[in-house]
């Protein structure tokens, strides 16, 4: 594999695929040359709306193409792990959206496939690579607002019910934990590591999914974690992070925020953190980067992260009856 | 008992003691006649400072006085039952500050008493009887936000750490759950009613007790709260209301709001609630309309809701290690 130019495949023609075309199209070294779909139309469809070479009536196909180095995932959640592995055994790389797996279980077969094919596979939790989130690695890794004590986070909208949308559909891992309880629940980790406590209530609708969740994480010394997640309550989609010197606040919504306000003993800061382009360019990088150094992992969003994450979501929702 | 001037004794002469004077001064009908200390000189001092005609060295001594029809007990929450059960033996009414109790065993007991004295007994969440909590009431009762999907308040402040305060103290029943929580838990339960699920975590401190708390609550249908206070952190002390069709924010301190804003379809709408005089005295009068009609208890905050209040509470402390 040669990484003077990755070569980029797209698993799936979903919005978010359509995004990302933009994210690989702003990102010097990645070259995008290839769409799969289930429906050779709509990959077909895709391909020549977007301008991409090459497109693929199946996954499977797309797995066979030997001018695809790397796979962005983009299915539903619930294909993430057998669409995954299928491209890690293939010998590709594989960046697939979040959340990783629809449970740990799932996360750490990924994980192990990773390694036993040594190419390199990634969340793409984009937050983490963002320019507010690495302001906010250096405000934190300075002491800032001193010892954290808490995380408050949440992302939640009242959407239209219909039973048939990916998100209250269970066949389809639907549901607000999943689906946008995923970037409350990394912040969190991201801030204050791997709870050893999480305490979760949540209300399971008509399709059975989740429709909302609050949960609450202990972690080591005693700091704690406050979690919510919603897909038909609305929420302020705000993070708040407080310290014994101050706090650190993350405008809406929380996993992508253009600027980030610092309240402490001095006073109030305003840092502004601008995306410029499509905000899902900024993990592209870290992906070829990766890649690039023979590495199966990024440091900043590890597959040691990935699955602790997932096993957050799993005691969250096993407690959501 | 005549209750067309009924007789105010306040046992203890703390500052919560001190604002109740006001209270009392500034309403119709109240008189204040006595006060009591565990110290004889602080007894007095209080007295002269505020011009009460009668005080005594003790508690007991109070509870002997004939002149004394109804008591308001600001001692700390650890001595809350046994002074609230004094008087009430001694058939006084009681207006017992808040919690009621250390824990629901012992507002059981309180309730007892009350009931078999025939005597009226109120925790003091003078909150309820505020003017931003009547309009809150009037708002959800006409349903102005639709189903409630989801109550949001916390109440915390970082203390100066000193373990001999009241606030860090566990032989004064000090930590965060008690003294700023039941604000929160109040809240969710005058919205929502009694839970049927509570998972909390927290941090205890070197003096065991709890310096931060969170707590989330599962109502009937699917309701949750998200409830939290701390000692050593500082929070918003915001509340938010979400309901299917919009938001009620109550700002800081959700306790004592001189405003409220509403959110819906047809936007935004603060609603001016301020507060005249001394906060605590809009509760003064439901005692004592209480008293006039020869209830034991009121309505608006009734034994069984301080009762599950302290349930609610019971049960966060529990998880909290």
């Amino acid at each position: 594999v040669t990484t003077a130019s990755l070569r980029w495949g797209i698993a799936a023609t979903g919005s978010i695929a359509a995004q990302f075309v933009d994210a690989l199209r702003q990102t010097e070294g990645a070259e995008l040359v290839a769409v799969c779909s289930r429906t050779p139309e709509r990959a077909e469809s895709f391909a020549r709306t977007h301008g991409i070479a090459r497109h693929h009536g199946s996954y499977e196909a797309m797995a066979a193409d030997p001018e695809v180095d790397v796979v962005y995932v983009a299915t539903p959640h619930s294909r993430h792990c057998e669409d995954a592995i299928l491209y890690l055994e293939a010998g590709k790389h594989v960046l697939c959206e979040k959340p990783l797996a629809t449970d740990q279980r799932e996360a750490a077969r990924m994980v192990a496939t990773a390694r036993a094919q040594d190419r390199f596979l990634m969340e793409a939790i984009w937050s983490r690579f963002l320019p507010a989130y690495r302001e906010l690695g250096r405000l934190l890794a300075e002491g800032r607002i001193g010892e954290i004590r808490m995380v408050e986070a949440d992302f939640g909208f009242a959407a239209p019910f219909d039973p048939h949308h990916r998100l209250f559909d269970p066949a389809q891992a639907g549901g607000a934990t999943l689906d946008l309880g995923v970037y409350p629940v990394q912040l969190a980790h991201l801030v204050l590591g791997v709870p050893d406590e999480v305490r979760a209530v949540g209300h399971r609708g008509s399709t059975g999914v989740d429709e909302q969740m609050a949960a609450v994480l202990h972690h080591a010394g005693g700091a704690v974690s406050v979690l919510k997640a919603a897909v038909r309550t609305s929420m302020t989609c705000t993070a708040r992070i407080t310290g014994t010197n101050g706090t650190i606040e993350l405008p809406a919504f929380m996993h992508c925020p253009g600027w980030l306000t610092v309240h402490d003993a001095s006073g109030t800061e305003r840092i502004e953190t601008p995306i410029e382009g499509q905000g899902l360019r900024y993990q592209v990088p870290e992906v070829q980067q990766g890649i690039a150094e023979g590495r199966i992992e990024s440091a900043a969003m590890s597959h040691a992260d990935s699955c602790a994450i997932a096993g957050t979501m799993d005691a969250i929702l096993e407690q959501i009856t």
